[in-house]
């Protein structure tokens, strides 16, 4: 039987540890940020009816999606977002969660786009959204989350690009279009950042005579909330009345709910891709990383879960860059490097001294501090040396000598330092360390 | 357009929030396990080419496995288990990982399977492996390892039954049967516990006359440690010896770690159904929940990343039946009840208190004390009863009174008990708490 040549299929890539350690990290502060706010975990499966989950996708997303019949000759694909299959769950289950409902999930969603640098078959998505308020407060408190996602990522300084689809909807109706060309307007603006204004006015111009209004419109649409609010209004008129007080509510309650004015900016071009949105929608920069474009994105949405039963129920969400993100973070070196989980490796001085190797492994381990002991009693030199390459960093050595007095000899790898130490003390010293 | 039922595919399953909070906690539990030994996490992709999946899976993988063709044309399938993949990323970066490797991976796997009570065609697999190193040290290990989870599990008794392959081998040899009548005598013993002794007795006597031996044989496999390995040496004679040699070093090597004997057994009986092991086999039972079956399993398997790769490189084990282990707590009552993230709902004692409300959850959150607040100000019953119907156990009030002295009302909702507390006692009240 000839071998097959290992190797990862087109599109998708293996985590190894290098970046698995800190990606994990990661996740779980992105989870605890979601917690933090009363957001409950949900976890739907991999595999739906494609006739569930392609209802109200589009072309876009036939195109992109997984799909094939199962061994039950069922039309089935892979979950290419989280926001369709939670339409599916708060349809398939009015009774059994609360509303509103907060709910968050993590994981991978697949979509079979052209490879290209930085962009996957695989990837996670973060998201959180509150489903059946129409309360602002909602909206707001989306944003105020983003703020400590922000944080947790350690993406600062960021700035939050907040719009309500509304405002676009009048700007096309001064533009005379609707409908599907209203959406090619949308698209267009969508762009602005990757192909600058004249092209946008370009496209503009094939489905409306008043495509320069656009060139205005873009001059006055970005800004500091309060004056941007203002230039808006005197622009769109009376078509813009109701959607630019429902956004001046939302920057009133999220700088409420202590988010800061640096990091928030009104941006009448932040148009989101997706057909879904109806209220507020927002897009996050990097500041230190534009080439990443959005790296937090989200809004609301109405009538989503109306897609699956008669009940019209309106949701706000918000989205996270994870993988995006992290790798922008590791291309600037301002990410961790992390290659071991164990903090200590206990060596093993020869075969007497085993119990008394595991015996110190399991009492640090109980207290929390990841340990590895070597699987066999080789050189000591041998097993230094191996921790050095798995990245772990600090060793425990107890020979005779110490062992007569009850101590162990700490080293921290990298500075060199050793010190012999008292039990309490050894484990002052990792506790200590374990904080960093 | 009509609108689809919104219904799980036939096998796949929601994990809702009120089982997949405490599953979230569990998975959690076991990371920490898994990394408090060293292990350190890899994530490989959910597709795979089919031709390195299933390269050397068997019948029984390729009638189960989610098999397709992507757009791309390529022959791929979703992931079965972790083990394949570890195989193909050892062998793929040969020079990128340490040796020995200790890697753990938690996560969803896909078979096809005829669903069933409590079995379902998308399940978690938690599993971590020693890869590159022969050492005994490394079973043993994993047998402390195990005893760790079972205590993370809140699964005790259990008792882990241990086995070695060449036992099994020494015992076809004794039938005279090899090959793949071999195996068929491991299948029949393997399904002891589900068919009882005579059938399996019936099932050997198909490929071999002395099926009868296999009698004699179950009926001294199964006991402590010391007196059965006696006993099997005497039956097995000379053929049994060097496996024999090779379980009694890892028992004592696990005892050496910390394993008790109490929860540890060497049992002849256990098989392990999957082709690929070579040395220690074991399987768990949860002496409460002895219906599960085997709740963790795993052992010795040498020349998987040959599959791969010139390089014949060996490892062990342990796997974890997480689903099937909480769905066993669940059905006994025994697992944690939590329906909610938040620890404490902040009311909003009118629009004015919004502003003092945010503050404080501001500050609790900081503190590491998930938090809600309603998104509407209405009556004070109403965001109580909301609460209630959250699963969230605490809420804090803030009427004009309290504002005036600094205070918040904290009231835990089960017991009804109300007390008014400075910002500090509040903040120790709701620590010491969330420690419960």
């Amino acid at each position: 039987m000839s071998r097959p040549r290992p190797r990862t299929l087109k599109g998708f890539q293996d985590y190894l540890p290098d970046r698995m350690i800190p990606r994990s990290r990661y996740i779980s502060k992105v989870r605890r940020v979601f917690e933090n706010y009363g957001f409950v975990p949900l976890e739907t499966p991999a595999l739906e009816l494609s006739e569930l989950l392609l209802h109200r996708g589009g072309d876009e997303v036939a195109k992109q999606v997984f799909r094939f019949e199962d061994a039950g000759g069922r039309d089935v694909c892979m979950r290419y977002d989280f926001t369709v299959p939670l339409a599916r769950v708060v349809a398939q289950y009015p009774r059994e969660l609360p509303r509103p409902f907060k709910r968050y999930q993590i994981g991978p969603v697949w979509r079979g786009e052209k490879p290209q640098k930085g962009r996957f078959r695989e990837f996670y998505q973060c998201d959180a959204d509150v489903v059946g308020t129409d309360s602002l407060m909602a909206d707001a408190e989306c944003l105020r989350l983003g703020v400590d996602l922000m944080g947790a990522m350690g993406v600062e300084p960021f700035r939050i690009r907040v719009n309500h689809r509304g405002i676009l909807d009048a700007l096309a109706a001064r533009l005379d279009v609707k409908g599907e060309l209203a959406g090619a307007v949308l698209r267009a603006i969508d762009k602005l950042d990757k192909i600058g204004v004249d092209a946008v006015i370009g496209e503009v111009a094939k489905v409306s005579a008043r495509a320069e209004d656009v060139r205005d419109y873009l001059s006055i649409a970005v800004g500091p909330p309060m004056e941007r609010m203002g230039a808006l209004a005197r622009f769109l008129g009376e078509g813009g009345r109701s959607p630019l007080e429902e956004l001046e509510e939302v920057v009133a309650l999220a700088l409420e709910q202590g988010v800061s004015l640096d990091s928030l900016e009104v941006d009448g071009t932040v148009a989101r891709g997706m057909g879904y949105y109806t209220g507020t929608i927002f897009e996050t920069r990097a500041e230190r990383m534009p080439e990443l474009g959005s790296v937090m994105s989200g809004g609301r949405y109405d009538g989503l879960v109306g897609t699956f039963s008669k009940e019209n129920v309106s949701g706000v969400g918000i989205s996270l860059g994870l993988d995006r993100t992290i790798d922008g973070l590791f291309a600037r070196d301002d990410g961790p490097k992390t290659l071991s989980t164990a903090q200590v490796l206990v060596t093993l001085f020869d075969a007497d001294s085993r119990r008394a190797a595991f015996d110190a492994a399991a009492r640090l381990r109980e207290a929390g501090i990841p340990v590895e002991v070597p699987y066999e009693v080789v050189a000591l030199k041998k097993q230094i040396r191996s921790a050095h390459r798995r990245g772990i960093p600090h060793i425990m050595v107890q020979g005779p000598d110490e062992r007569e007095r009850g101590t162990w000899k700490l080293k921290e790898l990298e500075s060199g330092i050793e010190r012999e130490l008292s039990w309490e003390a050894l484990l002052a010293a990792l506790e200590s360390w374990k904080e960093h």
